[in-house]
């Protein structure tokens, strides 16, 4: 999505051409593109897919809303499966409706994942609760904190639920360190992902995450302390920047690669 | 700052005909006014001063800069033992330019707090530190968390620093109900001020406090939250929003009134 005005074959070729390992894809340009022949493109040149994003949505109260949420989520996994990535990240979901009840919100993404993470496990596909700002937390997530997270992904095995680790939405939180820890050391973070903090917020404040070095994240105090808590898996850089999206798609790639380098190596 | 269309004279008359006993009032609009006209055309009209808003702005690094924000807080504990009101709110500041360090400037509010404490008690002023929501921790506040503010504040006695909590900047932290607890029974609620969240949010994130009753946030259980931590204090609204200033100020405030009684009480 930091490119997402690259086409899979461009974003895939450039990739390969910057010395860049692997990439975390999304649902609807793999799903545009065919899940099979994304698969074989992403394969074929070397790279392995990070995570794929997105399920999770899982707070309907409605019994339908939910079985449709849990059927969709059972297809991510699958995806994920024919991509082969471990991982599957989950953006858990907002306030139903007039809803004002963030604890039964919580506990219905639980019960959900309860259902989903056995599923996920015997087709080796690891579930990522990721925590979001809490500035999404009426309308996207009503996970706000890595404690949180941890606390329903613990109550799974490590090797079918844990936390993607996003900078983005936790680098405000003094107590995210020391749950960094825990998470490493229950060998339960399963991404981790780097975009910084810039002002002003634009309307919606869904797409002004910030190029790394912008804003006002230490990144790499952050890598350290992912690194310190055991954490060797790939590290993903994730913007959703309309600016940024603007831009020439194969630059803007180069200069988020340069910038890693710079602020999170 | 709920219906700042509306001139001080106005609004004074609008309360006491609306019989709310008491306003919440904003340094600017009283510095315009005059500090000792606005105290007697308040008290004249039988009503109290709930709080003044706002001091802060406590996180400079440059001495001659810090030296100023002092001052200014002083003057700000001035306007408020001028007007009668034993609160003043801050409002606690964000990460000076280029600046990542978040403990440091947490650190530094506390330090500027020691100087400002002993001189607000000898004027019966106490400080209420607000946690403000972490959408702001880069550009207004990096005192995110009513826990990070009670740290701070209970590092002083409780007749000189607490906390003011308020229902946009707490609700989505499953945390902040025992916090609130933790800060009655240290008598540290200092105010309590409710406003609700309403989505999209504006650009900037600043304006975009919602009419209690319109969001995520179910201000009654909030509110009897505070009681039962054993608040007694007032009960004020804060409502930053371009489209309701946009409105007839007397239709808001008695609008707002009403929706007190019938999502809060």
């Amino acid at each position: 999505m930091t490119v997402k005005q690259l086409p899979l074959p461009e974003l895939v070729e450039a990739c390969v051409d910057l010395g860049i390992p692997g990439i975390g894809l999304w649902r609807e340009p793999v799903q545009n593109y065919g899940v099979e022949s994304a698969a074989k493109l992403v394969g074929d040149a070397g790279l392995t897919v990070t995570t794929l994003c997105r399920g999770g949505f899982l707070t309907a109260i409605d019994p339908r809303e939910r079985a449709v949420a849990l059927a969709d989520n059972r297809t991510a996994i699958d995806e994920a499966a024919t991509l082969g990535t471990d991982t599957l990240v989950l953006v858990s979901g907002g306030l139903p409706a007039g809803s004002k009840d963030l604890h039964g919100a919580r506990e219905r993404i639980a019960d959900a994942i309860a259902e989903l993470a056995p599923y996920a496990g015997e087709r080796g596909i690891r579930l990522a609760i990721e925590p979001l700002h809490p500035m999404y937390a009426a309308d996207r997530c009503v996970i706000s904190t890595l404690t949180q997270a941890l606390d329903i992904a613990e109550r799974f095995p490590a090797d079918q639920v844990g936390v993607a680790v996003d900078t983005y939405h936790i680098w405000w939180d003094d107590q995210a360190p020391a749950q960094v820890a825990r998470a490493g050391a229950a060998g339960r973070i399963h991404t981790f992902q780097l975009a910084d903090w810039t002002t002003p917020l634009p309307e919606g404040v869904l797409n002004g995450r910030g190029q790394i070095g912008d804003g006002a994240i230490d990144t790499r105090e952050w890598r350290e302390r992912v690194d310190a808590a055991g954490y060797t898996g790939p590290i993903e850089v994730e913007l959703f920047n309309d600016v940024l999206w603007a831009r020439d798609g194969l630059e803007l790639l180069k200069e988020t690669a340069e910038r890693f380098v710079e602020h999170a190596l």
